[in-house]
């Protein structure tokens, strides 16, 4: 590598819409995913890594236009290059004998994007996941639960919140129909807050096949029902008077939905029985009209027995008929994770999507799935202080006031047995420096304990003696910086006392 | 997103030289990282984390022609794919009356690749590294301990364990000189390989000013010192004579070499005391002429004395004169992990760098550090049988014989209190079907337990006991499928049992 002066005048700061973590946000960040990890394989989901792009073909066609604009895409490279804009027809005259190319303009960007890249970063992990499903077929047996913790990447416009480089966390059963799945899923997300000590959120539960027939019900042809979700979807935002606004705009009827918010605002907790079973019932006489409703309400009944005995908390999974989830490719049951006061927003969700994981299989293929945003969830946990930055993983700082070849023996010997005991620790490298001095830098890194070798510590006599011996001989100086104690022992009692207080 | 007739003709593969690492080999390849991460931070070291592009001008100018070829670029998006068109002179002419191009087709391929990409996928870690440090300077205290485990990319000619797509593990301290820093490096790879039960490695040091010197003492301008370098460097692949006569190639002095190899041949292990020190003295002898290589052999002094005191255990860590490391960025203390009879090849090193982590600095800022490359160190551990492809996370598989309403609920609170106990556990899916069938199922994927709910043990009236009362009287049948040992009890001395063996 070289140090040219150019590169002095390079401002170093990463790519646009993209960040570093320095470790006091890693390491919160790493104990989430850790936690999410942990629980995801309690319950038998099993990792699955897939490379960070996918070739441009596998990528193209799956997003609709405004998003496909979104995927960054990468060039080839030498000579395929040139190989590229030869087979590139439209709008393009290449003279073999002088060697030279007439472009079109207006019809460069679109030649350049469909003819240099091959292969394009993965935009989210869903396509990865329908790719490796026909591709292995029969090695994964189905149900497939997999989950994958990796970084998507979307050239979107960054702002708060929002970058173009951000961890996604999918949990999906691929290859069962059974309302099990979709029930594991769902106490899967609640397993997750609950153990993240996430305060004060609720799980809001629906099915895409009652909100078709609520579409019928409301007097709209079957096919505007998206129109409809997308309208529902908004409630938040806009209020009811806003969605009403937004249907009628749309063309939708809405001559019925009073009747409809009257069922809404009957939302209920699952475990509150009566007043389930009730609103269920009247949500069944209302869509009575509507093609299939009274199975989807039925399967609702069947999830929530299920959730019930996955051992949902009283209070936390809510029945909402008003639930929509925006996107359009789920096909049953849908939940979303919000805060109970809703001041949160929502922090994930998910729900069946049966006709997507089957795209390069040639059939379909039943999957149920969740996501949690990594940023997001990090960002709440801090709010509500449950989670810190955090500057260390050490349990000691070694403070060296001799600085010599001798101490630096000693404190040598002491770093080794301290690590092998499983006590992470650090030479500090301020070495021969103040006690006071060395001290209040540890402090300021949020290390607990600091032990103190002098030259009244450093003891000769015990270079040749193992380590045993050397543990409860050897005398040292350890300090715990919170309360100041500090204690004259040997490293045996040391360590003893550092395990405990860590 | 859409199912579309296109999709069902796309080969669902990875793009070339990419890997997709189905959950068996993820699980163990986590578990390696895992270990890692918490050897690394044991050491006080902490993780930073960096986008996977980097704005181009980062990545250009830093890994020479050839390297620079395999450096992934990510095209423009949009408007800015026309404007860098324009604002790429050479060879190109724009018409904006009639609209067309006229391009040089030999200077295509250098417009597409200089003036289209504005992002790259990071080639490696270290000038990431490198402009972290310019770019947060004072928020970053130094010392730096960091490391960071992430995906590389190159585009290179993949061929067997040559992939485009690989995970880097780096671990350095930037901002110390000392050689405790050295000493801290290579200390910190002896614990990693022994904590991963890694057999017979061994670990080479050697110091680049003493190569330098030697390349001096052999006869050769200071100058040539780097091909003197390259030359030693392929010792394991074509042997003394082969370096002899690649030395002659590059017109090196090969007169003095014998001497050169007499003394390589005593390369010992730095416990063997009296053997290093006499080599060291009759290396000083034979490099007196030597500029600056006196010092060198001091500073090797200093660190064997400073690595016998972070505990390295006898005849793991070898001084080896021969050892050069291809990199020619090296500076100081250099080592390379290879296997004892060095039939696995090099494992992995590092050394002092002390000219590159300031390439954006404006100033020299010492570093010394080392790399492990996953891949590598999985493969040997399965070769070795430490390490094994993992098929499953779960310790017990609840088989639910009846696969009724009834039993459903009776399975799903036996699952949630496994859950909450921290012992893993799924459903079988197989509900319903034979129990010898569902069991083999289990075994096949090495799932140790298996729970068997048949209608005999659903018990209808514990339905609204709490669940410390629901353990303590739910009957189960259990069975350890590794013995076939089965047990008929309650759920709390399942769980127990389960614990005790796994």
């Amino acid at each position: 590598m070289e140090m040219t002066g150019k590169n002095r005048k390079i401002t170093p700061i990463p790519a646009r819409g993209m960040r570093d973590h320095l470790p006091e946000e890693v390491l919160p960040r790493m104990e989430v995913i850790d936690k999410l990890r942990s629980i995801f394989e309690s319950y038998g989901f099993l990792p699955l890594e897939t490379p960070a792009m996918e070739r441009i073909e596998v990528l193209t066609g799956k997003y609709g236009d405004e998003s496909e604009k979104l995927i960054f895409k990468v060039m080839k490279r030498g000579e395929e290059l040139l190989r590229a804009l030869e087979g590139a027809k439209d709008g393009i005259v290449i003279d073999r004998q002088t060697k030279t190319l007439e472009v079109s303009y207006q019809s460069l960007a679109q030649i350049f994007s469909q003819a240099l890249p091959d292969l394009g970063l993965r935009y989210d992990l869903t396509v990865s996941l329908a790719r490796v499903v026909a591709q292995y077929g029969g090695k994964i047996a189905q149900p497939f639960k997999r989950y994958q913790i990796a970084p998507v990447w979307r050239a979107d416009r960054p702002q708060r919140g929002r970058f173009r480089e951000f961890i996604q966390c999918d949990v999906d059963i691929v290859g069962s129909d059974s309302l099990l799945a979709d029930a594991e899923i769902i106490s899967l997300a609640v397993e997750v807050y609950r153990r993240l000590n996430m305060s004060a959120f609720e799980v809001l539960v629906n099915h895409r096949g009652l909100l078709k027939a609520l579409n019928s019900a409301c007097g709209n042809p079957a096919d505007r029902y998206n129109d409809f979700c997308t309208a529902i979807d908004k409630l938040d935002k806009i209020g009811r008077d806003g969605v009403g606004e937004e249907m009628a705009e749309r063309g939708l009827d809405t001559s019925n939905l009073k009747r409809f918010w009257k069922l809404a605002e009957r939302s209920c907790y699952i475990n509150e029985a009566d007043d389930l079973d009730a609103l269920l019932a009247d949500m069944n006489g209302f869509i009575a009209a509507g093609a299939g409703g009274s199975e989807s309400i039925e399967q609702l009944r069947e999830l929530f027995a299920l959730l019930r005995n996955l051992g949902a908390e009283e209070n936390i999974i809510r029945f909402d008929p008003a639930l929509a989830r925006g996107l359009d490719y789920y096909t049953g049951p849908v939940f979303e994770v919000v805060g109970r006061d809703r001041s949160i927003g929502s922090l994930g969700g998910g729900g069946r999507y049966d006709e997507l994981v089957g795209m390069f299989s040639n059939r379909s293929i039943p999957a149920t799935g969740t996501s949690f945003g990594l940023d997001r969830i990090v960002e709440v946990l801090i709010d509500q202080n449950v989670l810190a930055p955090r500057r260390t993983t050490l349990n000691v700082e070694i403070i060296d006031l001799s600085g010599n070849d001798m101490s630096a023996a000693y404190c040598g010997r002491i770093l080794k047995i301290l690590r092998r005991e499983g006590v992470s620790c650090d030479l500090g490298y301020g070495r021969g420096k103040k006690a006071g001095k060395q001290m209040k830098s540890a402090d300021r890194r949020n290390i607990p304990f600091v032990i103190i070798v002098g030259e009244d510590e450093v003891d000769d006599a015990l270079t040749g003696v193992d380590d045993q011996t050397f543990s409860a001989r050897a005398g040292v100086t350890v300090r715990r910086l919170s309360d100041g104690e500090q204690r004259r022992t040997d490293l045996s009692a040391t360590i003893r006392w550092i395990k405990e207080s860590v």
